[in-house]
């Protein structure tokens, strides 16, 4: 049922199958960051990040939030409903971190008063600007009431998944979330994936990074990293 | 009546006076760009930026936009409000170019469907970063309603300046603008400067640059640029 490679990204593969309705998504082992200008493959860490992202739409759908995922067909393969991706980065924080710690000159681990959403335009040859709802709006990226939807999801997701996160000792900083519009009947849901490549994700009690800074910032192996990770959700299930 | 220097900007002195509630600007004749790497003097250009923004200060008074200017003291000096700052660059664009052309991937020049209001937080040692609202209430750097009336108020500036350049042949492509609460009754007001160091103005027929891009892209001598400029302003007296 796999047919043509549709698209290759940095981290996933996404494939045509029988169902013109469905798609089949492949995770890579490659990581990348800073807009791509470090790379580096990480064995396991395709399967990983299938397997997590997997139990993280799971519990999404189960908690009500509308996503793609449809079920995991193997070890890095899993099923999703196709989507015309809204080509806006949805950035969620709890905590400053990452890039709006150093543009705002913040402290990363600076708790935020209430959680911030930020937008950033999908567009990797202009590095993913930050953009405004003005520009949003002027650039036709999504419309207002697109905008209250996605703001609407992503606030849920991030009550859902900070909770779950929560009980297992692990913080959840901030995330990035895609969202897009079913080929099928056009609604708007969650996609892309949700994984440590896409979450800051700390350890409560030691402050360990269990995400893809380890990989940013040198200070791991990635791929032990994720399979710590995958093993506390497994105590979850 | 000058008395201690308050401080020291990149284009402007700032003296207080006799009276608590009133500071002296006293304009410099130094342009800078690009977060102050780029640098030069320009003899006449204090004076000139005075005489502008005296004139566009009085005529955005006589419109009913309440700003900090007083009156016009001598060549380079000018009597206003003291303020307390509100520490956001306010820029309202018309049409794309610089910095937000640049950012989203626009051509410069290109037409922008309605006034499009950016906020950036005025820190030279960030670079004068671009944020959104949810970053300004997290940094309290304004209230919602100083934010509302700010929004109102620039938008009125950008109504009654475009109209004033349009009758001189002039395109308002883009503006910032400074905002400040009246140290003596705490009204927010319209501050700092409107000048062509803080405009952007093409001639309509010719598309001839009467700004500070003059400076920033070696376009000509800023001086006799800001001459031009001042003699159309002159002759709309
Ligand atoms: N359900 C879906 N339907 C269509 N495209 C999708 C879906 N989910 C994710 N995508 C897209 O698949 C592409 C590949 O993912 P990824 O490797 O993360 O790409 P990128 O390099 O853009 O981060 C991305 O452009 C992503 O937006
Ligand atoms: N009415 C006012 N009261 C107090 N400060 C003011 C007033 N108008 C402008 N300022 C401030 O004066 C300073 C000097 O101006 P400028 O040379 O343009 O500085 P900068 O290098 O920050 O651009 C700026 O910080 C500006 O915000
Ligand atoms: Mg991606
Ligand atoms: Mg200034």
């Amino acid at each position: 049922m796999k047919r043509a490679m549709l698209y290759e990204g940095k981290a996933k593969k996404v494939y045509r199958t029988d169902n013109p309705y469905e798609l089949l998504i492949d995770y890579k082992d490659e990581a990348t960051a800073y807009n791509a200008e470090k790379k580096a493959v990480f064995v396991g860490k395709g399967q990983l990040n299938n397997a997590i992202s997997s139990i993280l739409f799971t519990m999404l759908h189960e908690a009500g939030v509308d996503n793609h995922f449809i079920r995991k067909l193997s070890d890095t393969e899993q099923l999703v409903s196709a989507v015309t991706i809204v080509p806006l980065e949805v950035i969620v924080r709890n905590v400053a971190a990452g890039s709006m710690a150093k543009r705002l000159g913040l402290e990363e681990g600076t708790p935020l008063s209430q959680p911030i959403i930020e937008f950033c335009y999908k567009r990797d040859d202009l590095g993913d600007p930050l953009v405004t709802e003005d520009h949003i709006r002027e650039l036709q990226l999504a419309t207002e009431s697109e905008l209250a939807l996605i703001r609407q999801s992503a606030a849920k997701v991030n009550d859902v998944l900070s909770t779950y996160f929560d009980a297992l000792g692990i913080q959840l900083i901030d995330f990035k979330l895609e969202f897009g519009h079913k080929e099928e009947n056009g609604q708007l849901v969650l996609a892309d994936e949700v994984s440590p490549d896409t979450c800051r994700l700390w350890d409560k009690e030691t402050g360990e990074r269990l995400d893809k800074d380890v990989f940013r910032r040198d200070l791991g192996d990635l791929s032990t990293t994720y399979q710590k990770l995958l093993e506390r959700l497994g105590a979850a299930q």
